[in-house]
Parts: structure tokens; C-alpha cells; sequence
């Protein structure tokens, strides 16, 4: 690993990313990413987080038109109450702050706790839970379904609408209803390395693969010898497709795990679009990259996110963070 | 890997980034990646290509303020002369075109060879040559030194005088300060996997790193027990630095060679930020990210390249491309 110690590796990257993004403002010590601006008059603050390890989620997604402040915790560990205190303190304007919350027991607990703290100090605050992985119910760090890619378009969109100054109820609305159309299934190819344990978190035999694993390389339904891309952009389209039947057009993230080259993803988004066409859903936009990571797991996720006209207008709004950015 | 056969990865690959991109126009057939509005009445067109498995290098550089058209070859070998003269002829609006060579023998042989046909044909032609890596002199795929990391900075400054309508000989001028004014340094701390392949293209013990390795995992200058990302910064600068020592302040690349997370590559930018303070170098601009890769090789690179204002101003001119994008 490209480390000094496990103990600083959050605390390295953020000043790294301090350096390199002198559009936001880096607070390394006590860990909050914030857009420079912010708080913005008049307008609603999205506030996520999560533990450290998949970025560019969240912190890659702070700048206008998406995140006002993201709360890295340590790597595969919710970030405490504290930090989300301070961000909302940080960012909000008096119209209120939506904390986006993937559900993990560690974040959903704390993001809960958080809330409660920041009310009594007269921040108003909603919260939206993105529950987007189909793969299971009830995982090693979730009650429930997992938070995942999923997450990217809720911040993207209700970050737009909170960008032209909907009022909260507004964004809490929209990042529900972007929550509920969205669903995910990833693909573990090789297992993830944390610079806490040193070796592979989980054993994956080179020839086999594992069909819904998690972003922390949790479990998910079945283990199987290796497939082609075309094999499991199948298995990926119609494991979601089995819980969201699309009578509106989709979204559609390709998402790399982190090991996995942009070469292979390209050519897996090609078998991604092929399966959605011959199932005759429409789709309106593709994003393809590393932009949910699993620090350097090997494999890909597919999700789909159901639009309205609106939700794609919003999609399409201007965004300039580190990892998207268009339009401005 | 995510593949289907290693012998359709790189025509899958473009059907993919052809389902991504609307904005360009991929040629799956002849594999040439071309910016959609080509040719742009008035303007130098360039055109850069090499070997698959470097993405997003060449082909997420194409688009409005970078290049025209792109050529991808198959994993880690050279594209063919006639893919570039599809290319030259698809691009040129009576401006000229200017060839962006990395130095490998095959590309350069490849490259001189398009140019002669695409002058038969009646269209002008420039070349440079990008031969940034302070590594070694000679070396697998090479003779004399390796282009890596510095093409990006070639393609995105250059790419931005020919937005401007500047002429070809400005525009290839310009080319050559930026390439004779970049030199990068690579580390290797796992091997890469071609799908040819199917297994580590060499041999990199757990526990070892590579300093100075090539991005095809070309050997380096030294193989080394695994250090600190303090540490390899410290022997990637100085590297850097025996070989330039830049008067005006440097843009700084901090690359990911493919299955290095995100998280360690900003942890390892703010030790290369702490290095160049040290050694006194100012900095103008920094970029994180994977830009030049190795397939899933794991490691980094540092680039450095010295600007005067001319060349600041160019690199923060407009571009909008899928893998570097900024205002507008």
C-alpha cells in the first residue's frame, strides 16, 4: 500500500486533498470537507459522509451543485456525530440541511444522533436514507438493504435542486423520490486491502467471483467461477431489474470498485447496454468510472435510477465538484 | 478481469465508450475516437493514440480544448499507421494536424509512417514527441526515454492553443516547450494483468516495490523492500528534480498507475506537495487522479512540468472531455 502508517492514512489524504482542491475547504483536524463558499444565502446544504475508503465518495462530490460539506470517518468506519455537527454548523444558511445517509448501523445511529445535536442548536435538519443494493437484506453492517451507488444520484440531483434554492421539504422530497428509484448489484472480482489489516479483508480465489458483494467486501448471494462481462452484466441488470421495473427512462451508473481498469469497464458498460436494450429499457444517461470504490477491490456495480423529466433536468443541472463536474 | 476474450477487449471497450459518450464519435471498426464537431473550421487538429490499457489516456482526452481524435491500439501495443491517417483525414480542417507521440518504438515508427501517407494526401503534419520519464535510457518497448505521465500535460496545453486558432507551427512550438519542460518519475507496488496474459505481466514480490518502472511494468532503476508513501515521494522528486530544476513554478500531475485507491493517492499527493516545499519548488497547479495507467497495476507517478504564464493560461483554458473537464 502507498501508506506512511494506518493510523494517519485519512489524515494524509486530507491534506493532499487539501492541496490539490484549493476550491474547498479542507478541515483536516477535524475532518469535514467544505465547498468554499458555502454557507450560500438562501440556500438548503446537503451534508453526507461515511467511512473513509470509497472515493471519491463523499468528499469528490463537494462543490456547487451537489455536496455542501462531506464527513470522511476512518476506512470502513462511520465518522462520528461531532463531525456532522460541525459541517451543518459550517455550511448551513438558515434554510436547513439534508444529511444523506447510506444505511450502515455505524452511520445511520450517528447521523440520527447528529441530527438530534444540531436542532438544539437551531439548524434545521432532514434526513434521506439511501437503502439501494439489492443483493441482501441484513449484511455485516447493515440492518436492511446497503447504501451504494445509489448514493451518487441522490446527492447529484436533490444537489441541483438544492443548488436553485428549492426550499427543504423540496430536496428532502426530491432525494426520496431518487432514493426510491434507485437500485444497485455489484460484483466482487478480488478482494480489498485495509491499510488497518494489511492483507485481503475477505478470501476470493483467483477463478472465481462473488455475485452482490458489498463495498467493504461483505458477503452477498453466491460465489461463483469466474463469468465473461457479458455473463455478469446479465446477472447484475436482472438482479436489479427483478426488484425496479422502469416504465420511465434510466439512469445508469457503471461503477468500478477500484482495481478494476477503465478498459474493462468501458467494454462491461458495452455488455451493461446491450442486457438493457434486449429487456427494452430505456436509457437516458451513462456515467462510467471509479466513483464508489471499495479501496482496491477488483469489480464492478451497476445502477439504475428512474427518472421523470424533472429528475433528468435536475441530473443534468451544472455541477463542479472533484469527481463531476459540468456545465459551469 | 472483466472481460469477455482477450481478443475483443479493446473493440468492446469502444462499444461501451461509444454508449457513454454521445459527445464523440467512436468508430468501433477502425478504432479512431473523434470529437463530434471535427473538423472545426480554422483550427489544428490534434491527434495522439499508443497502446490500450492506459485509460483514460488517449481516447477520455478527446473532446473541445484537447485533442481531435484519438487512436487506440491493442493492450500495450502500438495502433496501426492507418488507423491514424483515418484519423488525420477525419480531423483536418485545412489547419494541419499535429501528431502527439509517446516514445516507444512502435508508436514512433507507426506515427512517422501515418505522417508521410497523411502528406500524400494533402494534409499538414506536425509531430512531437513526449519523452518524459527520467527512469531509465532505453528500455523494453523504448529507446531513449519512456513517455508517460507528461502527455497529458502536451495534449491538454497544446490541445488548448489549437482551441484558440492559433497556427500549427505556434501549436506544435508549444507543444515541445511543454514536453521539454515535463519530467516524471514511477513506482510500481504490484504488477499489472493483461488480458492476453491472464496473470502478472512480471514478477513483484508482496513486500517490494519498483522505482522507475515504465507503464507497460517496463523494469525500473531499482527494485526496493516496500517504503513510505513519504519516502517513495521523496525518491520520486528528487528523481524529478536531478533532471529539471524548474526556475518558474511547476504543474504538478500525482497519477495512479490503475489499482491504487483514490484515498492513498491523495495521502500520497500530500507527501509530494510536503517533498516539493522542502526542496523549495512553487507550485502552480496540482492534479490527482488516474490519468496514464497500467491496467491494475498498482503504484504512482509524479509529473512535473514548469509553465511561464503562457502556458499556466493554457492549462486552465476550457476543456471538455470526459476525463478532464473544466470551464465550460
Amino acid at each position: 500500500m502507498l501508506i506512511n502508517v494506518p493510523e494517519t492514512v485519512v489524515a494524509d489524504a486530507l491534506r493532499g486533498m487539501a492541496a490539490a482542491h484549493p476550491e474547498l475547504t479542507v478541515d483536516v483536524e477535524n475532518r469535514v470537507i467544505i465547498r468554499r463558499d458555502a454557507p450560500v444565502p438562501g440556500k438548503v446544504a446537503l451534508v453526507s459522509g461515511g467511512g473513509s475508503g470509497h472515493e471519491p465518495l463523499h468528499g469528490g462530490f463537494v462543490g456547487p451543485g451537489m455536496l455542501a460539506a462531506a464527513c470522511p470517518g476512518e476506512v470502513f468506519t462511520s465518522p462520528v456525530p461531532d463531525q456532522m455537527v460541525r459541517a451543518a454548523a459550517a455550511v448551513d444558511s438558515g434554510a436547513g440541511v439534508l444529511f444523506v445517509v447510506k444505511n450502515y448501523t455505524g452511520d445511520v445511529l450517528n447521523f440520527d444522533m447528529a441530527a438530534e445535536l444540531a436542532e438544539d442548536e437551531g439548524i434545521q435538519v432532514a434526513k434521506v436514507l439511501v437503502e439501494d443494493d439489492v443483493a441482501v437484506t441484513d449484511s455485516l453492517y447493515t440492518a436492511g438493504r446497503r447504501g451504494t451507488g445509489g448514493t451518487l444520484f441522490v446527492e447529484k440531483i436533490a444537489g441541483a435542486a438544492a443548488e436553485e434554492g428549492q426550499p427543504l421539504e423540496r430536496v428532502e422530497a426530491i432525494a426520496r423520490q431518487v432514493a426510491g428509484a434507485s437500485r444497485s448489484f455489484g460484483v466482487a472480482l478480488g478482494a480489498c486491502t485495509t491499510p488497518a489489516k494489511g492483507s485481503p479483508t475477505f478470501d476470493l480465489p483467483a477463478g472465481e467471483l462473488e455475485l452482490g458483494v458489498g463495498i467493504h467486501g461483505e458477503p452477498g448471494r453466491e460465489r461463483r467461477p469466474m463469468m465473461t462481462s457479458g455473463e455478469i452484466a446479465e446477472a447484475a441488470v436482472d438482479a436489479v431489474l427483478t426488484d425496479l421495473e422502469p416504465r420511465n427512462p434510466v439512469l445508469v451508473l457503471v461503477n468500478g470498485m477500484g482495481a478494476t481498469p477503465l478498459l474493462e469497464l468501458y467494454g462491461f458498460n458495452g455488455e451493461v447496454q446491450r442486457v438493457l436494450a434486449e429487456r427494452g429499457v430505456a436509457v437516458a444517461r451513462v456515467l462510467v468510472g471509479n466513483y464508489v470504490t471499495s479501496l482496491d477491490m477488483a469489480g464492478a456495480s451497476v445502477t439504475l435510477c428512474q427518472v421523470d423529466e424533472e429528475l433528468l433536468r435536475l441530473w443534468d443541472a451544472p455541477v463542479r465538484t472533484p469527481a463531476l463536474r459540468w456545465g459551469m
